[in-house]
């Protein structure tokens, strides 16, 4: 695993002098990895790295040749390093590059952003333990808790199709729900759409189909982390997901966040994994020292609401909920990686690892609405006096993600906004 | 709805003297598309039609420019139909581009097969109604089928990456699994590794996110016919599978054949689709005139063994089971394009959906070994006096299909198959 080097230094100040606010996402320590066009342009996609508020065009800087994102990615453990090592230094306050580096920037408010790669293979998991007991509960009072739960990082295969970037707008979806009162099924809009904050994990390097990656080798497979948003239809799901688990109730969208923060820039922002007393400790495949002293993420998350009513007024967003990865998530990202693969599963280059739904162990940290209203029982009062059980259209929903540890430069995740529109 | 034209002429004959046999897969009705390259040759792939036991370079005859499957793919009907007739002008007995032609074949036993496109999204149904009711059976006798099975269309987004072409050697997988007699999973190799005898339907256009396919355009949208082995590992699958579906059990591997038969192709070998009495109605979203009059397929499916043992004493297949599609699936394929789509879900060319398990209504009939054998209680003997409870390292499995029916020229969809190494 990567440990902190001089790239993380906080005294480090950038020549983008907004990138030395404090307040930024995307201060020099950061340099997460994204796709970029100028705004309504029909250019190709271009590799940039966010800084400040600027996009520093890669490919302009000479530091790398390929114009494909998806080949940048399989770059080696020592190769991430130098190319890291090597952005850093040319954004550097006093750096000779500022003059041939400074053609190379675009403004963030002229950009459009893209997916920051292409995905192949997306899956969700079910990693947050609070959530799944909290959910659980509704169903199953009395073993919120499948006997698999603490064995197995459950996970399941999802559409990788209809992933969008932020600033996705989709319609509400349709489908079938078995109301409670008939035997018959009725199809229409679902009426229980819920948001699912999630972390998304970029594969980076894969492997080929038939060799597993050991839990030693899995974190030189993770390229970085992002924000995701797996968007839910609740009634849809409680009606299909039996016997094998949900479909219509999440393919109709989920929504990503633009840059990938690698793994390097997190090194900083590692914590402890460990388990509770009277959990079992991971099977051996799921186990290292290395994965037990810093497998974790240290991660603050938030979750934003302004609904159609609010913008039409000029109100902002409402803080609906926030956590901390690190107390939210029962599995680390590398052990994702290892069970996904146990099986001989091949991994791609830009695959999606969703780490679901992550909620804090406290009732107000809750993930999803499902969990905030207790299944719709208890809706959330906002300031402006409307309320919300379930998303209503014309709502937008952003997630947030930063990493703030004492003596470090905050870095953050930047953010995944998505809004509803009528069926 | 395609309906037969001349294409389908039983007294059609083709200069490609290998095709008219009657025992072949590939008679000038057939005109299957895959993609081919020369054996051991390092060139690009090329898009082909089989026939007889030749293979037509499709771009070398001038009547396509792309060499690109999944862009032929998108075809209209209109133009999916042009180029049927002009393929079958060409290869016809007496055609004035034989001379021509002859150049742009090349016979299948020089040549290697792919998979007939990039697959971007696998989606696995469970349309198999004796299927899912034997199974259901096997743990649940006095429910077997879930309250939702006749009403929705039950399907999982399946592992795109581990899909390979017919003659996939996969080795078998290893997971958890939890023995009956502990209360701890154990780690190690699958015990009860099984085929599943599917079709694999193929998606030509597909559609915007947020739009669906209605039932009335769906067969619009589904360019052609594979054979489909969706391997599983029973044990692995028990212990993971709630609640959200199969993960590590199916994704290790599936295998599938290297020739689409196109719903043109089908055309002749549609049958009427109506519910039994006593089953509900399609709800209307499912439901059209035509669906009904011919959405069903008359496929003729059938499953063959060789154990290493037998394949060392140079002893053949031995037939396992067989069924027919009309008599397993409790869906058409339009109605799964639609039920996929009524979320808003995009469907992208290229993309597959598995038919489920298919098994016939008699215990011979079945389409795995779990039902075969009854959980594996019933080991199935073979000729050379082995048996088999799940399928033994060194197994190779086949599936096969065909179409028949009084007064038309038999065609076939071919062939997959797949051999199971030691883990």
């Amino acid at each position: 695993m990567t440990s902190t080097n001089e790239t993380h230094d906080p005294k480090l100040r950038s020549w983008v002098t907004s990138a030395n606010s404090g307040a930024s996402d995307f201060p020099i320590q950061n340099l997460p990895f994204g796709r970029f066009r100028r705004t309504g342009s029909p250019e190709d996609l271009r590799i940039g790295v966010a800084i400040g508020d600027q996009i520093l065009d890669l490919r302009s800087t000479g530091l790398i040749e390929t114009a494909d994102m998806n080949i940048l990615m399989t770059m080696s453990l020592k190769e991430r390093h130098r190319l890291r090592a090597a952005i850093s230094e040319g954004l550097r306050a006093g750096s000779d590059r500022q003059a041939a580096w400074a053609n190379a920037l675009q403004p963030q408010s002229q950009s459009e952003l893209a997916l920051p790669c292409r995905i192949g293979g997306y899956t969700d998991f079910y990693t947050g333990i609070h959530h799944a007991t909290s959910v659980g509960k509704l169903f199953r009072p009395d073993q919120p808790l499948m006997p698999n739960y603490k064995w197995v990082p459950i996970g399941y295969h999802g559409r990788a199709s209809s992933i969008g970037v932020s600033g996705q707008r989709f319609k509400r979806p349709q489908g079938q729900v078995k109301p409670l009162d008939t035997d018959k099924p009725v199809v229409g809009p679902s009426r229980r759409l819920d948001y699912e904050l999630e972390l998304g994990f970029i594969i980076g390097r894969g492997n080929a189909l038939g060799e597993p990656i050991t839990i030693a080798d899995a974190e030189e497979h993770l390229f970085g982390v992002t924000l995701l948003n797996d968007w839910s239809a609740r009634d849809l799901q409680a009606w299909e997901y039996q016997p094998l688990g949900p479909f219509l109730a999440k393919n109709f969208a989920t929504t990503l966040s633009p840059w990938v923060v690698t793994m390097e820039a997190l090194a900083p922002f590692r914590a402890k994994f460990d388990r509770s007393p009277g959990d079992p400790q991971p099977l051996p495949y799921l186990e290292s020292g290395a994965n037990r002293e810093r497998g974790a993420l240290d991660i603050a998350l938030e979750v934003w609401l302004q609904t159609a009513k609010m913008h039409a007024a000029g109100e902002t967003a409402v803080r609906l909920t926030h956590c901390n990865t690190a107390q939210a998530a029962y599995w680390t990202a590398a052990q994702l990686v290892t069970h996904h693969t146990v099986s001989g599963c091949n991994l791609q280059p830009g695959d999606l690892l969703g780490s679901g739904t992550l909620s804090g162990p406290a009732q107000g940290e809750a993930g999803s609405l499902l969990e905030l209203t207790l299944g719709g029982k208890q809706p959330i009062g906002l300031p402006n006096g409307e309320s919300r059980s379930y998303l209503e259209d014309g709502d937008t929903l952003t997630l947030r993600g930063y990493c703030e540890r004492q003596g470090m430069v905050r870095i953050g995740l930047g953010e995944v906004s998505g809004t509803v529109l009528a069926a």
